[in-house]
């Protein structure tokens, strides 16, 4: 994985490069620790060689996996980077949803749990100088954007 | 519904956070009219337990309905919105394309008609300076982005 | 084709919007050409009469045709605009995949070979002002994306 700025900004702008073999959700965690993006938009296109997709299952409250294990274009990958929950918490949560499509042309679609690229996939990161973070719903055991006017989503970026 | 500004801008760029229950239309006609938000690109990521997708019958001139009455993945959620054909119509036109995926993984399309929210969608709206306007197409029904030079698309923002 | 400057940016962003019968991958190029924009991003909905979607098949190092001769919706079009390899060569690449759903709502997707709009495709094209360049990949035979921090991709927009 690979990134350069194409746009100071501001919106600052990046486009990250994997290369064949790379895995998606830790390249984009990575590349969101390399430059500190706190909160930004992502959009996607290239192949997969292997992809597990998600679906949430609200009763179990978990992701069923749905794995696919054969070579796809990667037709749509949308998603985005928050901060934690917790303000001492420097990670940065990645959230995608993807739509990949099989030889015959037929699509396939989820939340993105694990995919290793080949030969490569193609992101614009587009930054926002607020943050974004998430916050536990106890209804249904995940982190939901936190945009209460009140709350830590408000905070501009220092 | 609610929305945060993530960017002053220009381009003036907002996170729209849909809560269980909201549904998506009504949802972004009202964040459009609340922050006045005449041209926007959205994207989008999320879930809905019931949707009605839409595929437009050119001879009927009119969308046939396609109930998703389940729980799915929004995979992708791309649209806009546009200022309405008339001046003094101070109503705005949210137009909006979906896919969804189902349990298995299975992807679905189309014109998004209707959709309830579960557990939450995540949509960033870029707005453009530029109004963009649509204008009655007889041909098909539909009112299209009209963006004739001499249109009233050009008009600036005031 | 006609597009129309949304915003004179940075980012500069278009509007593109087709009409009934325009290929999409020339109407694309034409707009890279007529504007001078040689990195953007694309996002885009509408409908195709007829479109050939690809998928790469990696030990022929060429894409396998799959043609879609119906009326589809485009329920997601995602690409970008780069400079060819050469820097003498005026030539912009245009790389999309799409998503595309039938009258029943099943979703086909793939790398965009040829595209011919019904009634109207609205393409949304941001700018950034670095340019992207692409370079031949012997192991794939593809145009990758170079972001050598010491390669051409470093080069400002004059």
């Amino acid at each position: 994985m690979r990134s350069i700025l194409l746009d100071a900004g501001p919106p600052r702008t990046h486009a990250v490069v994997f290369d064949e073999g790379d895995e998606v959700m830790t390249g984009l965690r990575a590349f969101a620790a390399e430059t500190g993006a706190d909160a930004a938009s992502l959009v996607a296109i290239g192949a997969f060689s292997d992809v597990t997709l998600g679906y949430f299952d609200l009763a179990a409250k978990d992701y069923r996996r749905i794995p696919v294990r054969e070579q796809v274009e990667v037709v749509s990958l949308v998603g985005n980077i928050t901060r934690a929950q917790d303000d001492d918490d420097p990670t940065r949560t990645v959230h995608a949803h993807v739509v990949v499509a099989r030889a015959d042309g037929a699509a396939l679609g989820g939340h993105l749990l694990e995919a290793y690229v080949r030969p490569t996939l193609e992101v614009i990161a587009t930054e926002s100088p607020r943050h974004l973070r998430r916050r536990h719903d106890p209804a249904t055991g995940l982190a939901l954007i936190d945009v209460d006017p009140g709350g830590r989503s408000e905070a501009p970026r220092p």
